[in-house]
């Protein structure tokens, strides 16, 4: 293990972290699980790119038939790549019909953030302040924690808005976030800069899911229209049946961006990303620049993202991801009878966690009790981390077969470590 | 055939080019073949992206082993990013020991850009005016061709050096190259940018493979260095053994670069991409930026990646390619002794070309003419394509087992074409 972790450390450079303060070294996965080198198999709740649970054999099968059979890039004609996005918008409301498919995320979110501004001729973006879109130069200037010391000037066009705290900021129906959201795009109007587009995760898991009524992110939606900016949803962690009453995150929360990205969860580990948008949107992008992405949409890629697509709509797992939310919901709530430390309990289907508190009267973050009770979880044999706004809310997002008996496991497990773990600051 | 041009522009969007006049709908590949829905069989000597031959059997074993056994991020420890990135630096010269991975070159350019920015503090970039570089909308401003109507403004920080052209603009030792880069250094000084970085294809592939001595590019690397920038070498093109003569194009333009970047045929068509840079550089990214690619060196990514290197190594892969680009260059010469039209012949080991012009003594590029050479050619069977700054040279870059019996086929098929294309403008 310290072999392992010195030879990370001269080929891969200093501050390439691990999870955990004892880092897990994990050899084989399948289904919800995963076995380290000695063997200890370890329940994995946190994982969402193995979305239909890890060496999916379905996506197993797909990946080995195609790459045995032609892998190469979209400039030649494939079905494969047509098939997909067909199958793929067809999940979608209706003017989101056209598709880029990438390798990441972070370049798919890239994209939606050039044809913002292609769109609106303007460049100023709003998202989150606890937020995380990805890695690209322009898209890492999202992330407020993450503002780089260099990176080509272009925190500029960036203004971060307070994220959605559900526990502590009461905002029932969006309006109070809405006003943020008006008041950033005041602030770049004032600035000279202009809107051009707001950037969210529908569901705001990075920022602690918090509880939202649906239809609650309307209110912003309306503030961006009137404003002439674009609304993009980032499903890459919220899409996909996750969130259990609908397929997308957005769909919950009654709005129809005019551009949505995805990525993790979306090929089950193989890198396959994208977005869909407005044939508009598209034709103003392709008008505007020349791109193509080598790997994007590759047969071999959109084989993988098939078999996801059919897997999840086969075994049902988006019904199975509201089920298991409701329940986590339950199991937690009744933890919480029995321990002060659970200040606040949230779910949005296959996302579900605790808040931990130092005191329920002044709602105090306990951010080290939750890394405490992380690491406590791992050496368990469960695989978990935390999140949000204050980094106190336990991040559980299992791989969509995640059943019954396997929430009750991690549940007894987490009983077990909130009895051992005092609480202190 | 019409169908499915209608479907892709109806989910993909206008402007989504395909290869020829006539598309080619490719179903199965193997080794340097590929065929069509109808199952016709084309010879590939364009592709450079299945490097070690379509489907190659060492590399789909790899790929479903380890799909099979787990694939996940790198904040778990595991083996086989750290065996990989150990075989890839084994590779280069030594300060080059420490890597990033990605799933594109795209991504792998951005980082080494930024990297530029964090280590010299200046954001000034220069590349020729005949390249390409990715698409992520900081290293999409690069291609001089693909300026953005948009982009956040970023092109202020590019400039474009004029393209080597050994053909008309002799520059034996690089002299000449190397004073047009130093005034753009110049320049960028002069507007206050200052300079960061050179980035180029060392062999200059898209700008034609101009024919160069070994050192060539040693001046440009020392007016580089002399101005405190970094080099970027992308090696996404000329990379694993292309040039024949060596494992790097660097290492034959006697160049030790700051930061190399590789990608499309690193994995064989798996999305894999990275750069190996100095410890110091490495260590400056690291502190400036908390860089995570989810996909990034994951197990499946390593091993089909690891898998390459076995295939070169083992079939001596390299050594094909130094002997395949001697031959090619003797049946191109031998058939420019009776085209006219053929006004050079260049080629850098599994590279090579000619380049088409209306008139030996004005050298005129017949541009034109080499479109319809290309399509006549994929008419007959053998699919190349074009490219270079006056878009008049044949590219022809197939994959590494190329071999003898292959190149007899293209050149006796580009024998016909080349006798039955009148030269016109």
């Amino acid at each position: 293990m310290a072999d392992l972790i010195a030879r990370r450390r001269a080929l891969l450079g200093p501050n390439v972290s691990t999870f955990y303060d004892d880092p897990v070294h994990i050899v084989r996965g399948e289904d919800v699980w995963m076995w380290d080198a000695e063997g200890r198999r370890y329940l994995d709740c946190y994982n969402n790119v193995p979305h239909v649970g890890h060496c999916n054999p379905r996506v197993v099968q797909a990946i080995c038939r195609q790459a045995a059979t032609l892998n190469t890039h979209t400039r030649y004609l494939h079905e494969g790549i047509l098939d997909y996005v067909e199958r793929l918008t067809a999940t979608y409301d209706d003017p989101l019909k056209t598709a880029i498919l990438t390798c990441t995320g972070s370049e798919a979110n890239d994209i939606a953030l050039r044809m913002a501004e292609a769109m609106t001729g303007k460049r100023g973006i709003i998202a989150t302040d606890a937020t995380y879109h990805g890695n690209t130069t322009l898209v890492s200037h999202l992330s407020k924690s993450n503002v780089p010391e260099v990176g080509f000037g272009l925190g500029q066009y960036v203004r971060h808005v307070e994220a959605p705290d559900s526990y502590r900021i009461p905002d029932p129906d969006g309006q109070r976030f809405a006003a943020k959201v008006q008041a950033s795009i005041d602030d770049l109007d004032r600035d000279g800069i202009g809107f051009a587009a707001l950037i969210v995760c529908p569901l705001f898991l990075n920022e602690g899911f918090p509880a939202q009524a649906e239809g609650w992110l309307r209110p912003a939606a309306e503030a961006v229209r009137r404003a002439g900016g674009l609304l993009i949803c980032d499903e890459v962690q919220a899409g996909f049946g996750r969130c259990g009453s609908h397929f997308w995150g957005h769909q919950k929360q009654g709005v129809v961006p005019d551009i949505v990205t995805m990525g993790k969860p979306m090929g089950n580990g193989h890198p396959v990303a994208g977005l869909v948008t407005r044939p508009e949107i598209m034709a103003r992008f392709r008008g505007s620049f020349r791109y193509f992405n080598t790997f994007g949409g590759n047969p071999v890629s959109c084989a993988a993202a098939t078999a996801v697509l059919e897997e999840l709509q086969e075994k049902d797992l988006q019904a199975n991801a509201a089920r298991i939310g409701r329940l986590a919901q339950e199991r937690l709530s009744d933890l919480a009878l029995r321990y002060e430390v659970i200040g606040d309990v949230r779910q949005s289907g296959m996302v579900f966690g605790a808040e931990f508190v130092l005191d329920r009267d002044s709602k105090a973050p306990a951010a080290a009790y939750a890394d405490r009770a992380v690491n406590r979880m791992r050496q368990r044999g469960i695989i978990l981390s935390k999140l949000g706004r204050h980094k106190n809310t336990l991040k559980i997002r299992p791989p969509m077969p995640f059943g019954e008996d396997h929430l009750d496991l991690l549940m007894t497990t987490l009983d077990a470590v909130l009895a051992e773990t005092p609480v202190t600051a």
